[in-house]
């Protein structure tokens, strides 16, 4: 693949993945909305099939990857590294191009939510610390949950070795696919089984963090939840975001250590 | 393909898309259906494999369009325009179609619901301006809802940017079906992962204007709300009947360009 | 296949479509069932998987007709009638054993329920006419419910309908496979678009009757419910009994015809 | 394949499948968790998928039984017994590594649900008998359910026909997919397929007992329920371990049985 189809791809990719991703956050949490209070699943399985068309979209293009932690894992396993810095720029921009897409695509939403002080905090929405409350009774808990994750107990090395974890579940599934498939790549049925893994990895590991897995997914939306004009939006919680970084890098680090060791 | 098969697949697949899509809608807020209050994710997985039935019965007759929109930019991405009528009337011919069947499968509930006064709004109901609010409390809005889709907040500008954007995700995943699938054009595992991408869709941009995403799925039942004799059955809400229309194809072109740009 | 091929995979395998499509409806409206109350998407799932489970399974011996329905249009559609009687034949036992699997499975649930006058309907419980309610009331409509299908409003002419049309968009699509699966028959990616299939049909038209659409699904198990030694179980309805076989045949006699007529 | 990549491949799948399978219903019944009171079909399309993740990363290392009852029907079916053992070895390893995992990925949670008496039973809570809701009063009855399995009635016979009835659908699927796929083995449409199977057993056979299934599922992670240091945990219930081990070997013994007079 040419560098300009990769970061194409990818950037394209991964608009689709965070504005699909994004959107059923916004769709669950925010006031005004006809999916409101829908629910886990609906949020576990709406991330999903935000995967699987973004990786169905962007696969002829530049494979896939979507995701820093793929493509750090998949450099490890193949030993190449030459193209990292152009997925990793093309990931981040697409991030934030599909964060932008998701306030445009939910603005009266938004700006409903946050005008209004009667909120009821929905699934995704960040809790529990007094700050973190106090900040949802106006709303702009929930809003900061469309964009970014955020733990329900803040406690650094339990928060990141949860999306260590959910990362390395990711990452060897993507590895071993390549076996699976005889080398086909990321072809049809390997974007549904990778979008099935992610419901799964959510439904299974998102409790305690809410499953960044994926450094671009994380930090581009935070970026632009910092720069948009939202009223009354409160902070970007900037302390946190290194755990969804750090986290799912070391992750896919592991899962590619592992798939040499164990699967070669 | 004969204008012919073109033709009937098209009426057929667009009918039985509708008597599924409408019909989940139908199930879940019409009283006395045993799907009563069933949610959100009822609603989205229920028109998601109705894409499913649909695309996988009309596939061997049209290459199963459904949708004004996916016509639309597979024209432009072809540059062949002769059989967009055909597919066109089909399209519209088989909502009204499908519309009508779901009248006919729920009569007794459209009866008990229209009649009685008891109406408690479901997902999929119309909502929130004043004279929405008063109509749904006399089970015009449901049932409205049951045969098209309706802003929540009624804004033009914001509710064409959310089904451009929802048909832009459509049909560029359409669009590059073709290059995962090696040119074998509809095939059984294409005709899931749309109705998946359409499942994705409804969950991630259904919130705002309940995902039209799809002209004749929207012009089609509106046109035999009207001419049903339902009781009570109050507007068709014809002012906004053109976003549904609009969005859609500006969604569909947008995403054939992008197409034509990036993937070729 | 050669006769008994037919008989033992029709019964194996309408066995277990039985066993798991009555028993998630066990697991949803008994009492101490820890799927209590799990909802209509539930139900609807848990019946597109027994259709997965037992098509998969019976497939590679009987072709997995499971449904007297299917194997009318079938039949229809070849002109070959030869097999039909030891289809149905099978079909019918394996589901009095599937309902008896049930029965033995949930034993204790079926004891709690009907010898407890604390009883809350569920979803798929028979309701609304004064009698079904009062039968309700004393826990034996839910139980009945776990077997066949009954009416949410008891109208000869709308349910048969509604059985109709929900039998003919199955019948359709089965017959359509062969089309888009080249003549394979019914492998392994057909077995599961059948049961997202009959999951939709579920969702969108099992409102009205709760979607027998297979004669063999609902007299089976409803001669079982008179057989069994159930306390409190009060009456198998047996007026409503013709309806899901009746309507279930017209539809998928109505498919085939529009299969010749549009398909061939 | 080599006894070394039969034991790493069910190791790794195994905890996998645990650390998803556990995980889930942690999400769900733990305090402090996004997920909670996500409901059953979070709990049992999270088990689904956690067998979608694990036998795809399995099955080029050991062809991903992880589960014993599955091994013995094998077995039994091909008449080979020398790999049994090593098959067995490693998945009640992973299975015990990946409860662990669980701990670790949700150790605030489990603090948090375990020394605050406000607990309230989400799905998937042991419980109804006297001794078992006073525990679950405590926080130590959800708690154990994240690890093992229990039954709703205590009974020992119907607990055992319960897991016998639900191991023999899973294994007799699992039987006839060589004859679907044409001797592949478990390939990548196997995976997902099975885990379909798995999400309807648990839908539909999952009431009465919580659907062990496997006995490495159970009795691995009842292990480490035991040795971890979870405050206030309570006992580890192994008056009722004997049951989901012995249950699923019958089933899966019967299932090769049957597969055996009725498949060859």
């Amino acid at each position: 693949m040419s560098s300009s189809d990769i970061f194409i791809g990818e950037t394209i990719g991964t608009a689709i993945l965070i504005l699909l991703g994004g959107g059923v956050v916004a769709a669950v949490v925010l006031k005004a909305s006809k999916a409101r209070n829908a629910g886990w699943l609906a949020i576990t399985f709406g991330w999903g099939f935000a995967v699987l068309t973004a990786v169905y979209t962007s696969a002829p293009l530049s494979g896939a990857h979507l995701n820093p932690a793929v493509t750090l894992g998949i450099a490890i396993k193949d030993g190449e590294w030459g193209d990292v810095p152009t997925y990793w720029a093309g990931q981040l921009l697409g991030a934030m191009i599909g964060a932008t897409l998701v306030w445009l695509a939910y603005y009266g939403q938004f700006q409903a939510h946050l005008t209004d002080k009667e909120i009821v905090g929905g699934p995704g929405a960040q809790a529990t610390t007094a700050k973190a409350v106090e900040a949802q009774e106006k709303g702009a808990g929930p809003v900061l949950g469309v964009f970014s994750t955020g733990p329900e107990i803040r406690h650094a090395v339990q928060n990141l070795a949860t999306e260590i974890i959910g990362t390395f579940v990711l990452v060897i599934a993507v590895l071993t696919q390549g076996l699976n498939d005889e080398g086909n790549g990321l072809g049809t049925l390997g974007a549904l089984i990778t979008a099935l893994v992610v419901v799964g990895i959510g439904l299974s590991l998102g409790g305690p963090t809410g499953y960044a897995i994926n450094p671009a997914r994380d930090l581009g939306p935070r970026i632009v939840h910092a720069l948009l004009p939202l009223p009354n939006k409160g902070g970007s919680d900037w302390s946190y975001a290194w755990v969804p970084v750090a986290g799912p890098l070391i992750g896919g680090a592991i899962a590619a250590g592992v798939y040499k060791l164990a699967f070669v």
